[in-house]
């Protein structure tokens, strides 16, 4: 089996993506080759491949949500068969020693893990991710895809899914939690389809009414414009969780105001500025405001397992290879709804639009 | 018993305290008249008598951290008796039905807690704390101060003891837990006791080594100046729960980056400005910014028991009536180590200095 395979990536920061050969390393004792159907469009994707988050390795081949079929196995992995259908999300590798490892919460790797792509594995060799043929992978790192769950609307679940999961579950929604989920994006429209299935009671903010019809159909039960600053007031004291979505620099407070005694508002979404609030808006009301970073390997099994069990699946529009860079300006103008996924067979020597 | 009492308070915003005669409530069936031994002087006590935070309605007597010794009970009172040693805190009434205070936590109840002094009684009244020789109190808002513990270093528990116990319980401080106290003042000085008898291991972090010998024998295992930003780079990471008692406008993010992963920085301080922080500061470490208001009746009791256990109390300097023009002004300067507490019995026709 060779190591070359074809991607899709940029060969410098800013420059449109383009076909390209890569090698992947040959497979170790512990290894999963993995060939790839589907992998999702993350936002993160953009600004990391245009060099605006920093430490931009070039060429880089972005992807950190992928699904797809067991291709080979080294001889050491007992988890994953050839022909098992799986997933690999937002990190590839790191110590197992730490107590971050053994917790499972991998991602806090004392250190450090290694991302899917645009990082280095601990061998020193450049990461490079989904967007491509096949990847080889250490099998912790290579999640199960239950039967019931399709390769494509399981990809987006790796970092979208996960992203939001994870904070629903680190603070207890349960049946009846009142949940509000600012910004229906990536992120928000998978928020929300998580959180209904764990039987919250789920609002949706955003700016306008425009994706109103969308948030019911997702599942949501009410769905609030927030453009008119008056809805604040219907909605002080409110709910138990909110998850903001969106990058945006928002003001908090009132965001804040309409927590519950003790609620709690989640960040997801990264602005690149800092944030500003009231202290009184967290004194007067024990209320917490709280990060969340993905998570980690055994919680996202969970969520794939979950996800199966409830039909959840992200809501996708699926490209070929060649409108990369199509899709890529859609998502810039918040025209997709919700996620791309990228059908990775199409991946080959076709011109790029 | 007459229902004119001596006390101390302002007759106008900014006006020097002053000796003055104030009626209170005659005894209602669940009303426990307390003559009161002791009272704390808290920071907030100036702010609201000097009329910065708003909304302050005169004369005020200020004072919401009270001992003393029943000294008559109305007729429907079964759990006080007259002679017992009792205490007060920030607030004296609460609708006692809603959610908030069947949950014990009535400083949330939904009619709106009435505060122990610039508040209105539910019966339109307005409430005069505790730099009084007496105070007529319903009987649910009175505690039990345990044998153990001396009505003087027992006031500021009250306030200072109650605000920084809440959430070291809340977010599950015990042996071995790593807490850092920002500041050692009135607020300050009772986290680091409280936490220490938790089995903390406490570090206290304030700008100059001017209290480091104080803090270290109050039993803080380790002080750090941080005048020097470069004391941040050595404590990244080290903390499950960072505790900000000062009221000045703090950068957040040097202290966030103390914390461990999903550690927990408490707001107790207040600053009158908005707060500000770098998003990535919280979801890099899956941080938490939490508020926390004062705690319920059931919990102060607790801390009480707790504290009498413990054998903890406050760092006491006391005074006479006299004295409290002399103390505002040290306690505005930072020269009180660490709380003043007024003997009430020295309340009277006194000229005040």
């Amino acid at each position: 089996m060779s190591n070359i395979t074809y991607a899709i990536g940029a060969p410098k920061p800013g420059a449109p993506l383009e076909t390209m050969a890569i090698e992947r390393r040959g497979l170790g004792p512990d290894d999963v080759a993995i060939d790839i159907a589907y992998v999702g469009l993350c936002h993160s994707d953009i600004h990391t491949v245009r060099g605006e988050w920093g430490d931009a390795q070039f060429p880089m081949v972005p992807g950190h949500e992928i699904t797809g079929v067991v291709a080979a196995i080294g001889p050491e992995v007992t988890r994953h068969q050839v022909g098992d259908r799986v997933a690999v999300g937002y990190m590839v590798d790191s110590c197992g020693v730490c107590r971050h490892c053994l917790a499972g919460t991998e991602q806090f790797c004392l250190r450090g893990h290694v991302t899917t792509y645009n990082g280095l594995g601990y061998d020193g060799r450049p990461t490079h991710g989904g967007y491509s043929r096949r990847i080889v992978v250490r099998d912790r790192f290579v999640c199960r895809v239950p039967d019931g769950l399709a390769l494509d609307v399981a990809a987006p679940l790796l970092c979208a899914g996960i992203t939001t999961y994870a904070p629903l579950r680190r603070w207890g929604v349960e049946p009846g939690t009142r949940v509000a989920v600012v910004g229906l994006g990536g992120l928000g429209h998978m928020a929300v389809k998580l959180a209904v299935a764990m039987g919250a009671d789920v609002s949706v903010l955003s700016r306008t009414t425009a994706k109103m019809a969308d948030a019911l159909w997702l599942g949501a039960h009410e769905f609030h414009a927030t453009c008119a600053p008056s809805v604040f007031d219907g909605l002080r004291g409110r709910f138990e969780l909110v998850l903001l979505t969106v990058p945006a620099r928002l003001p908090l407070d009132p965001y804040l105001e309409t927590l519950r005694v003790g609620g709690v508002l989640v960040l997801v979404g990264l602005p690149g500025e800092p944030l500003s609030f009231d202290p009184f808006s967290l004194v007067d009301n024990n209320a917490v405001v709280a990060g969340s970073l993905v998570g980690g390997i055994a919680e996202t099994q969970q969520l794939l397992d979950f996800c199966a069990e409830h039909r959840v699946g992200a809501e996708i529009e699926t490209i070929s290879a060649d409108q990369i860079n199509a899709a890529y300006a859609r998502v810039l103008d918040g025209e997709v709804r919700y996620r791309f996924v990228m059908d990775a067979s199409t991946i080959g020597d076709e011109r790029l639009t």
